[in-house]
């Protein structure tokens, strides 16, 4: 018999449920509002319902789902799945894990979303073929991952791939963990967006997001990224000027330090963007790292899109259950 | 019977040797001038002299010494045992470990000297009971390893541990290798000598420096900067204040990134200091490191000092030995 695993990307707006099979085809999906605001427990009935839900549609025998595995927002810990703190559901140590195996009698195995996303790329997407890589993802924040022969890395404290936190710029601008020059402070979008603010509001520069956004520069989304750099506005060029390099300067110290065979960047802004941004982190990363420590390296970007999360925790179910 | 093996350091001045037994006893040592000027393949001689002396006098069997082991200069290949290129050698393209075994019939195996430092406090020092390490060297320039899984990670391109070449400080001051802002370019000794001349020479200002070094900035000793510190000289407290920031900057980077068990400082800036030192890197850690980051983190003197060398060596070749 086939067997199948089912992959839930659990995320503040949407949860995300597919039935998985060995080979990684998508046999069937089912997507749940969060509401994140509701009572924990009645977020984790709305989890198991979107899994049935999955499991309904595709029309599998109930005796080939053989685990679940799901991404959720960190920090949690991947052994016990408890999520220990997720301000985008107002989570704190839930014992997430346990609490669908209570709903649903078939083993969970939770890890952190960017993990997962990463282990995603390794077992289906861009990774396939390399036993060490780092995951890059970069959006409102920027997060990471670390696959290790073949297997996540979650190191002694279990946050391994706090690649955001990397401080690429002692003394730089503040970040919102406390400390000052981390990436995320320089490349994120939430970074771009201080920049926007800054430029467009308080110097007066001209920028076509201004009419893209309505004038709402808080939040800026990537595809509106996207329209302005390819209309070449200049403020946008100017940041992403910036971005690339920082995004360079990270990846510089990671090729330096760990030397992985490959560095694979997805997430909201990589996916938005065509892949002339890829090109031009490339080209900053090789500024960056040492003369030979890129040769074995590559850059790439992710391949598996929306799917990312499903897949990926497809793939944390199947790794976990080898591992026993 | 006990077996036996030869570590060797091979440095720029002097190259050491010593027959160490299982449990990292060393059973004897030998020590003979580099004379890197003379040509490689006397210099080879002269290691396989210096192999032999160290033997002769630990009175042990021929038969029980299985391998031998050897830090040098990098970059280095461990596979092949070529070192690529070594400066302070004038080494190119030089296959150590078939030349020495074409002189000494016993298989021998060679990596890195900062990667066989950071084996050796792995196997017989600080960092006995982890699995996970990073070893960080501060000296003339700032070096490194990386422990993984119990054994030296090399990386794609095998250069993997170059840890001062981390970017702390994008756009900061010019490193040897190219880039600006490296760990290197603003915690080595090397470094602060830049700024030790700048002080004193350019801005005039009093320092026991002047005194202890007879004027002569160039080349700043471990231990003359020891002395300073002792005497609360305040440009050596002032040099030091930064010193000890930007290596918190690097560490707290490398924990939030790969998040190891330990951390070991050693190396002649480290050695030279008294443990004030390590507190006053571990307090600026703290700064940079994510909140729960350091939770699992222990970070550590190097123990095994004029040692660290040999018997990193030693377990190299065992290492090696038993991987085939």
């Amino acid at each position: 018999m086939n067997t199948n695993v089912v992959g839930v990307d659990m995320g503040g707006t949407k949860i995300l449920a597919a039935v998985v099979s060995e080979e990684g085809n998508i046999l069937s999906t089912a997507k749940i509002p969060t509401q994140a605001k509701d009572d924990t427990s009645i977020v984790i009935d709305r989890i198991a319902d979107c899994i049935r839900e999955a499991f309904q549609k595709s029309g599998v025998d109930a005796n080939s789902i053989q685990a679940i595995g799901i991404g959720a927002p960190g920090p949690l810990d991947p052994e016990t799945g408890v999520v220990i703190f997720a301000p985008n559901l107002g989570w704190k140590d839930v014992p997430l894990k346990t609490e669908l195996e209570a709903r649903i009698d078939i083993p969970a195995f939770v890890d952190n979303d960017v993990n997962v996303g990463t282990l995603g790329e390794h077992t289906f997407g861009a990774g396939q073929n390399v036993q060490n890589l780092v995951g890059i993802f970069v959006g409102t924040g920027i997060g990471g991952g670390i696959i290790m022969n073949g297997e996540l890395f979650h190191g002694a404290s279990k946050t391994a791939g706090e690649i955001g936190h990397i401080i690429v710029k002692a003394d730089g601008p503040k970040c919102g963990c406390g400390t000052r020059g981390c990436l995320e402070a320089l490349a994120s979008r939430t970074a771009m967006a201080k920049q926007f603010q800054k430029a467009i509001l308080k110097k007066k520069k001209k920028s076509i997001l201004t009419e893209l956004t309505d004038g709402d520069l808080e939040v800026i989304r990537s595809g509106t990224l996207a329209k302005a750099l390819r209309s070449k506005d200049k403020l946008t060029l100017k940041v992403f000027k910036d971005v690339t390099k920082y995004l360079g300067v990270g990846i510089g110290s990671i090729v330096n330090f760990l030397n992985p065979e490959m560095i694979v960047l997805g997430g909201g802004v990589v996916e938005a963007l065509d892949d002339t941004f890829i090109d031009d982190i490339r080209k900053s990363s090789k500024k960056y790292a040492l003369p030979d420590t890129l040769k074995g390296v590559q850059i790439v970007k992710a391949e598996l899109g929306d799917n990312a999360g499903v897949l990926g925790a497809a793939a944390l179910a199947r790794q976990r259950l080898r591992a026993g």
